[in-house]
């Protein structure tokens, strides 16, 4: 009720959820990055990106930056995902709030940084504080949001293949799709556009697609963009 | 990065936006308990019911805590929306982290408190601080969620008729919907069972159904419930 002072201080942090797509020969997977502690608590352990929230920063400006600090990276797409704030979840009360970030591949070259790798999101070792249950719960968001949104969109070029793109959906949901099916899927759902323009290459050659700007990624209301 | 001292302490508040249906003869809208501050900043404003976050307490038990202390309500939905941390928010710097709770009419009667009153939630006064903004947040919400998941239960008794519901749904659209294609629509999405019984009055006898509780009310993954 009262707006007077707070009882005792409690740390404000962000920490931010980053994947992206990593293609391999014949499969694709989820990654994102991670940075190696080198103070207590959790020396030596592996963390999410992040910092304090500095006093003159909005939340959203100190996502940007500590995830440009720590990774070089400017994501294609950046939200907030839920605000920890367990007691016991650190030594000291810190709050974290924490966002999540998909990166396009063609950008992902310039993020080899001392102190920081990147792991796949569903084979990741023992993190600092409670930073597996943070991803556990994005991984959930990511799942989620790419069956009423074109979130999927966040991880490639402008313009891509539909397999590409199932590539893509495969990735989050951890599991195969029927092409055909698939196909049938996207070009009924009319968020996609075809283009004039082929990927040629050792295949047969695929018609490339964009998608529809007028879509917007993923739905915000009224929160600033 | 660090993880030593935060650079200035943040105050950390949480605030509540409670919405609960309001039936008139022949309309029902969405109204929610707002607080007229006693102190400054923003003396004599209305407010969302809310208080600093306690240092031994996890966040989520103050909205519980500052819900019931304010209000006197147990909700039958409480999730986090969101947390808003722009600097010159508030005097201070405060970062609110936002929780949105649904309360069913038949629990209502208990919220007459000093202070408090209920106001039309499309209809508000000029509120402290950047609270018309996280209830403009949180009605989008509410909109948004209303469309794939049963969260218009948390307005209804355990019983109600397809009427109450359709009724719900025409209070947080703001919109008539056709009664026919309504009924048609519950009846196929297979989250309604029919009971045995009747609600009789002025009306034609209707007969009462319950939600399937197999159903979550809202998927939260894997956060705690």
């Amino acid at each position: 009720m009262t707006r007077t002072t707070p009882p005792t201080p409690i740390g404000v942090a962000v920490s931010t959820v980053i994947f992206r797509l990593r293609r391999d020969s014949d499969d694709a997977r989820i990654e994102l990055p991670l940075v190696r502690r080198t103070r207590d608590p959790h020396e030596g352990h592996w963390a999410l990106p992040g910092g304090w929230v500095d006093p003159a920063e909005n939340v959203d400006a100190t996502a940007s930056r500590t995830l440009a600090e720590t990774t070089g990276l400017a994501p294609s797409y950046l939200e907030q995902l839920y605000a920890f704030g367990d007691v016991g979840r650190s030594p000291g009360r810190v709050v974290s709030i924490v966002y999540w970030a998909l990166v396009r591949e063609d950008v992902t070259a310039a993020t080899e940084q001392h102190n920081v790798a990147w792991f796949d999101a569903t084979d990741l070792p023992d993190l600092a504080f409670d930073h597996n249950h943070i991803v556990d719960y994005a991984l959930w968001r990511l799942r989620n949001k790419v069956g009423y949104s074109r979130i999927a969109h966040g991880f490639l070029p402008d313009r891509f293949t539909l397999a590409e793109l199932r590539e893509v959906y495969e990735a989050i949901l951890g599991r195969r799709l029927d092409p055909a099916n698939f196909r049938r899927q996207v070009e009924g759902s009319g968020t996609l556009i075809p283009t004039d323009d082929f990927r040629t290459g050792s295949h047969r050659p695929a018609r490339l697609y964009r998608y529809n700007q007028d879509v917007e990624l993923a739905d915000r209301g009224p929160l600033p963009q």
